[in-house]
C-alpha cells in the first residue's frame, strides 16, 4: 500500500490511513505501506536547500529532503500500534534499498527484503518511507520528485506482493479527464504500456517511471482512492483500476478484449510547438538540433520531418515542454550557423491530444477516425504523430476539450 | 564546536553558525561541528507522537524526532560548502555513534571515529547531528531531550579533540545569575566538579550529563556565546568560560589558586520541602519513606535526619522537585502506616543557595561565613545541607534575590 503527501498530512489524516491499513491487514493479509513525506514538508526542506546553496551538493539535499518520509514513517508506525496492531518503520537505509549514487535522482537497485519479510511473519506491519535509499558508500540517496511511487513498486517486486496498492487524489484511472468530459469512465483495468502512454500525455495519476517499473517486474498496481472511509471494505473489492500485462487482461476480459479499441483519450497542454524551417536535408542535420537540446537536458517529445523539397531543404518540427521553450529558443540561435535553418517558428498555445488503446495494434481505421471526427468541427490538426498504441496530435490549445469531448463520444467511450 | 536550536533556527542562523565554523578552520583547526534541530522543531515532531499515542513505542519516537537533527546537519554542510569549504554530514547511523537501546534515552558507548578523522584530514569539516545513536539491532536511538550537549562531548573525547567549545546562549559561567547579581563576575576557568554542582543547583548553562561526560573522559570543554559576531575571532581567543580539571586549573592558575575559595553562588526554586514529624527512630525507618519515592521515579535531593528525641521519635526533611510535590504526598499518605510517621509538612516556597568551591576543601569557616551573612540580614536558614565543594541551605522564596547579593558580597565575588 503507498499513500502520498496528502494523505499523511497531519495528525487526523496518519490516524485515517492507519484504520484503512489495519482493515487490510484484518481481511488477512501481510502488509507493507509505502509513505511520503506531509505534503509541503518536502518543499520547505528544498527551499532550506536553495536557500542555503542554490547550486547544493546533491548528497547533502539528500541528506535534508529524505527526513520528511522518516517523520512520516514514524508517525505511521506509531498510529497503528494505537489502533492494536504491531508495526515498525524500515528506512531506506535500514533494509537496505540500496540504489547508484547518483543523488537527487538516484535509481533502485536490490532491496533487501529478508528482516522485513521476517517482521511481516510475525503479523507485524511495515511501515517504509518512499523516496529514500543507500548508496554502495553508505550515503542517504532520493529518487527523485514523486519517487514514492516507483518506491513502492520496487518493494512490491522485492517482496514478491500480490498486487501493489497506490492510494492517489483520484479514485482511478478514467477514459479521459473527467472534468473534460462529465460522461468519463472509470477503467477497471489498463495495461502497462496503456498507462506509459496516458501518463506520457498528461494523466498525471502515476509516475511514468513506476509504471514503468511496474511492467519489467510485472507488479500488479491498483489505483485508488485515498479519499476512501477509513470503515469501507478492503481494497480487494474497492472498484479502483488495476494496471496489468497485456496476457493478464486478455485472461480477465476474454476474447472480446479487443473490441475495445481505444482505452483513453489524453489532452496534454504543457507542450509548445517548435519548427525549423528550410534546413539543409543532408546526413546528420537533425543531430546538430537536437545534440545541444540533449546536453541541455530538454525533453524533446514528438519530432516531425516534412518531406524534403526540390530544394535540398526540408522543414523540422517538434514539441518541448512549455517550461523550456524559452531555453530551447536560446539554444537554437546560438547554435543557427552550425544547423543551418532559415526561420524558427514558436508555438506554445498548443495542445496535444492522444487516443491510446493497445486494441489499436490490430485495427486499421483508428487514426482516420480521429482525424475525421476533428475536421467534422472544423479543428485544424498542425502535426501527428502515431506509435504502435497511440496516435497523437497537435491542435489550437484553444480547441482542446472540444477535441476530447468529440473523440470520447467518436470511440463510443461516453457511459450511459 | 556545538550550536544548540536557537543557532540553527532558519536560514540565516545557519549561514551565521557556518561563517564562525569557517573561521575556525582558517585559524588552523580540524573542525567537526554537533548541531542540534532548529530551535521548535523537536518540540513540533514530539507532539506529533503524542497526538499518535499518549503512550508511543521510544523506537519509533526516535525515528521521528531524530529527522530534526538530520535536517540541520545536511543544511549546515550546505551552508559551509556555499561559503568555499569542504564539508559533509555524518548521521548517527552512518559513524556510527554506538548507543544502548534504552529508546529515548540512550546513553552512548563507543563512537567509531576512522571514517570521520580521515575525512577532516583533507580539510573536510564534519557536521553530526546532535541527540541521535544507533543500538546494536540496528535501530536508531535518541539521547533524550538537550542530549547534543553529551553528543558534542562525546564526539570530542572521540576524536581526542583539543577543546569542545559549546555554543550557548549565554556568553560563559558566571559567579552567579547575572540577573540578580549585576556584578557577576564571568568565571574564566572552573572544574568540571564546580560545574557539576552549579549545574545541578539552577545554572543550567549546560546539561549535568554532559559535564559529568566530559568529566570522565577529560575533555576541555569552552562554553561561548551563539550571539558572537560572525566575524569575531575564532573561539581560541574569545572569553569564554572553561572547564577543565582541577589539576590543569592548578598548572593555569598557579599556587594562588586556592586563594579563591568559592567560584560560584547557585540559586534553585523548583525544590519544595517535605518534613514528616516523628517518625519512629529505628533501623529501616528512612528506607521506608525513600523506596516508595524511588520507585516512582521521583529525584529526591537533600536529605536531613534530625537529631533523634528522647521520645526515640525523629522527624525527616528532603526536597524534592516542584512539579512531583503532589506524586510525593500522595505516595507519603498512601504508606503512612508502613512508614509510621505523626504528620506531613509540605514547603513549596523555598529556595535553594548554594555556595561552590574547589578551595573550600582545604578550609574550615566557608559554612560559618554563609551563616553569618545570612543571619545580618535576618534570613532565616531552614534546612543545611553540605558536600565537599558546596554548602547548601534552604530559605524562604521570596528571599532568594537578597540571599544571592549577600553571598556575592561576602565571599569578594562582586566585579569592581
Amino acid at each position: 500500500m503507498k499513500f502520498g503527501g496528502t494523505s499523511m498530512a497531519g495528525t487526523e489524516r496518519i490516524r485515517r490511513v492507519a484504520q484503512i491499513v489495519r482493515r487490510q491487514q484484518a481481511a488477512g493479509h501481510e502488509v507493507a505501506v509505502v509513505v511520503s513525506a506531509m505534503s509541503g514538508e518536502t518543499d520547505r526542506l528544498v527551499n532550506f536547500c536553495r536557500e542555503a546553496n542554490p547550486l547544493y551538493d546533491p548528497a547533502e539535499y539528500d541528506v535534508v529532503v529524505a527526513a520528511g518520509e522518516q517523520v512520516t514513517s514514524g508517525l505511521l508506525a506509531l498510529h497503528i500500534q494505537a489502533l492494536g496492531s504491531k508495526a515498525r518503520s524500515w528506512l531506506g537505509w535500514q533494509l537496505p534499498v540500496h540504489t547508484d549514487d547518483a543523488h537527487a535522482r538516484a535509481r533502485i537497485g536490490t532491496i533487501n527484503c529478508e528482516a522485513l519479510l521476517a517482521s511481516m511473519g510475525t503479523g507485524e506491519i511495515a511501515v517504509i518511507p518512499g523516496f529514500q535509499g543507500l548508496s554502495a558508500d553508505g550515503r542517504v540517496t532520493t529518487l527523485g520528485r514523486g519517487g514514492s511511487d516507483t518506491s513502492a513498486v520496487a518493494v512490491a517486486a522485492a517482496l514478491g506482493a500480490d498486487r501493489c496498492d497506490i492510494y492517489t487524489d483520484v479514485d482511478g484511472v478514467y477514459t479521459t479527464d473527467p472534468r473534460i468530459v462529465a460522461k468519463a469512465r472509470k477503467l477497471r483495468h489498463v495495461t502497462y504500456e496503456e498507462m506509459l502512454e496516458l501518463a506520457s500525455v498528461g494523466s498525471k495519476v502515476l509516475q511514468t517511471r513506476s509504471v514503468s517499473l511496474a511492467m519489467k517486474e510485472g507488479v500488479r498496481v491498483q489505483v485508488l482512492s485515498s479519499f476512501i472511509e477509513a470503515d469501507s471494505p478492503p481494497a480487494d473489492s474497492l472498484p479502483g483500476t488495476m494496471i496489468v500485462s497485456e496476457e493478464e487482461l486478455l485472461e480477465i476480459e476474454g476474447p472480446d478484449m479487443e473490441s475495445q479499441l481505444i482505452t483513453g483519450i489524453a489532452a496534454d497542454r504543457n507542450e509548445a510547438k517548435v519548427t525549423l524551417t528550410r534546413i539543409a536535408d543532408r546526413p546528420g542535420a537533425v543531430a546538430t538540433i537536437f545534440g545541444p537540446l540533449a546536453a541541455a537536458n530538454i525533453n524533446v517529445d514528438m519530432i516531425i520531418q516534412n518531406v524534403a523539397k526540390d530544394l535540398g531543404e526540408t522543414d523540422v518540427t517538434f514539441t518541448v515542454p512549455i517550461a523550456d521553450l524559452a531555453r530551447t529558443q536560446a539554444l537554437l540561435e546560438e547554435h543557427k550557423a552550425t544547423i543551418g535553418y532559415n526561420r524558427i517558428i514558436a508555438n506554445g498555445k498548443v495542445a496535444k491530444i492522444s487516443v491510446v488503446g493497445v486494441g489499436m495494434r490490430s485495427h486499421a481505421g483508428i487514426a482516420a477516425t480521429m482525424f475525421k471526427a476533428l475536421a467534422d468541427r472544423g479543428i485544424n490538426i498542425q502535426t501527428i504523430s502515431t506509435s504502435e498504441i497511440k496516435v497523437s496530435v497537435l491542435i489550437d490549445e484553444d480547441e482542446t476539450e472540444l477535441a476530447v469531448r468529440v473523440l470520447h463520444t467518436a470511440y463510443g467511450l461516453d457511459s450511459e
